[in-house]
């Protein structure tokens, strides 16, 4: 049977066919710049990826166009034979621990989160109502990239702040990523051959976050009531002092919301080296010397290597270390400069191991005393094994 | 000879007279309520203490007071007796690593770094300004509660965010409660008979802060931009995430200065229990089984561990932590509490040990692999030191 893994952003929409259960990508693709003008989508199928311009306002367009493509390249006769949707949605607040099949009730709750997650649930409800009016027999799944760390206790996900903005406004920390972190999860429990141990997951792409994970089930999480907390990332600040705010508005005379969108876009790497979001450059300019890129990537450094001594702690030892995402895949460097800082946790990295891109791999000596691996992920297989749990 | 240490608040000054070098206090009290009515002041002198009511309508008119006293009470024959007067002042933004003698010049430095610390500096200013003009020929001292900590490098003290805020507005972390980490640093220097060590020093009173010391230079602290960043505290929240404060803003209807306010004034203990900002109140109500003071203190103590940690694997291990300030010397429970959750540190409490208030002494077993200590902290003292160091 085929399920789509759907990926909804506001002007974007990514999509992969999976023939499940062998969980073999079919078909993927992306739709970009939808509704700005401009707009182009590129489809990858048996090793050939072809891109294409055409216009379309909305998301219903842009789905409609992705159906044709199906039918076109073959890849279904029938809409019927698509039985499962699964919809990644950014917000699913304190009530879905869990992914679930989209009810009116489910969109309209995912409808009430969208002032926790303003920028995302907004474009993920977009890509719902597409599908369910052109693929109206399927199942729609939604998996929430909160639902994994609704696990933690309430002394992780409360903030030192008057009680009742938890009660009355929802003020907590949500956590992101968790359908990554799931998935890093349940791999280094098959890694380890293991079902109750102590895992520390680091996700490291242009956004990061990172996990404690003790026994399967999250108990902390960097990123907090919105993904700008946490590490230091390519734009955003991560953990700053508060108050930084009033006082740069006054500075700056800018507004609120100008300070806001400098701690999401302007801030982290790009922030500090001046020079890009992206860690490849930022490695470029410490080869070249640069001393703003050095001081970004001691900083970024820094900032994980605190969260994972934080979570050492806090699940009293870990039995392994993972990393994952665009950085932790496939930096060779940030992963070495984070595991030298961990020495006195008597962590060793294995230098040669380490010289490896996006491949599963054990990255420390045999004497280290906590294993640290690269495991790459892949959220939007987690999304279709979700979605095909209710179709079944 | 006689020195004075002084603490001007904004309607308030404490002093304490210290014949040096002997270290001995002769006379200490406090002025409170200056310039607002009610206002009064406590004298202790040879174990009495003395409460007068006087009105004073601002500094000038306490310090006259307050030097009326020291030669009613013989304690001077003449002014020029007072050869040193130290003060306290919060903030001596990049500039100051250290104590220095007040000229007109460091006098307008204070007063440029108001809007570091709006609160604190025209305090200062006003203590320093009264004793100037009333005792003119003694020796001024600035001693800064910022200053110990600028030993961090750039890696620590900068935040994520555009790196211009920091060249041209001065955003970066700045530390507090200095005074204190460099008297615990001294004492634990003395305890340890070493000069060089790794250590951390937990500062926790009603505001409070952590910092790692390496070989007497502090490395981090907890504290950043403002006083309000860190751990949990009395009113204050420490870190939290940013970008809470637009959105809280929007669901109540609060201006800016509100939530600023809250962070500070109505969050950490008191904000979580909505009882009492006070530990003493909280472990009360823990032994009552009041549910919201069980989750502050697990919150609290969940904060203070984290900064551990990370300052365990900054400092690459720890020769000793010492823990210090209202609630750091008096509370058994949270001593208990932070090292019980440090066991896989090979931390071990010595629970007899640990039942002792405001006393210097080991609390950790002897096969604990790090030492832990209470020192009293003593920030006049400190005060009293530093100003020596000129009259000389």
């Amino acid at each position: 049977m085929q399920i789509l893994a759907v990926n909804a952003g506001s002007s974007s929409l990514k999509f992969q066919m999976y023939e499940m259960p062998a969980e073999k990508v079919i078909i993927s693709g992306v739709f970009e710049r939808i509704g700005i003008g401009s707009s182009f989508y590129t489809i990858k199928l048996n090793g050939n990826k072809v891109k294409k311009e055409k216009e379309f306002g909305n998301h219903d367009e842009a789905v409609a166009v992705l159906i044709q493509e199906l039918f076109d390249n073959n890849v279904v006769k029938s809409l019927d034979e698509i039985v499962g949707i699964g919809h990644r949605v950014v917000h699913g607040a304190s009530k879905y621990a869990d992914s679930v099949v989209i009810t009116d009730e489910v969109l309209s709750d995912i409808e009430d989160f969208i002032s926790l997650a303003p920028l995302h649930n907004p474009a993920n409800i977009m890509g719902i109502k597409a599908f369910k009016k052109l693929v109206p027999d399927a199942i729609q799944v939604a998996v929430f990239d909160t639902a994994f760390h609704q696990t933690m206790s309430e002394e992780s996900y409360l903030y030192p702040v008057p009680y009742s903005w938890y009660e009355q406004y929802g003020v907590r920390k949500y956590g992101f990523h968790g359908t990554s972190h799931k998935y890093l999860t349940i791999r280094m429990s098959q890694i380890l051959n293991k079902k109750e141990f102590k895992l520390i997951t680091c996700h490291l792409g242009n956004g990061g976050s990172i996990s404690a994970v003790k026994d399967g089930q999250c108990i902390d999480t960097s990123m907090g009531f919105t993904p700008n907390a946490g590490i230091m990332m390519g734009t955003r600040s991560g953990d700053i002092d508060a108050t930084i705010i009033p006082y740069v508005m006054e500075k700056t005379n800018k507004s609120l919301d100008d300070i806001i969108n400098d701690l999401n876009k302007n801030s982290g790497y790009l922030g500090i080296s001046s020079i890009s979001s992206d860690s490849r450059d930022i490695e470029n300019g410490i080869a070249d010397g640069n001393e703003k890129c050095i001081l970004a990537q001691k900083m970024y450094i820094k900032k994980i290597v605190e969260y994972i001594a934080k979570y050492y702690v806090l699940l009293g030892g870990a039995d392994a270390i993972c990393f994952s995402a665009g950085i932790g895949e496939n930096s060779f460097k940030t992963r070495k400069d984070i595991i030298d800082s961990l020495a006195c946790l008597g962590i060793k990295l294995d230098e040669e191991a380490n010289q490896v891109r996006g491949e599963e791999k054990l990255i420390t000596t045999l004497d280290s005393v906590i294993p640290c691996y690269i495991v790459p992920t892949d959220e939007e297989l987690m999304i279709a094994r979700d979605t095909l749990k209710f179709v079944k």
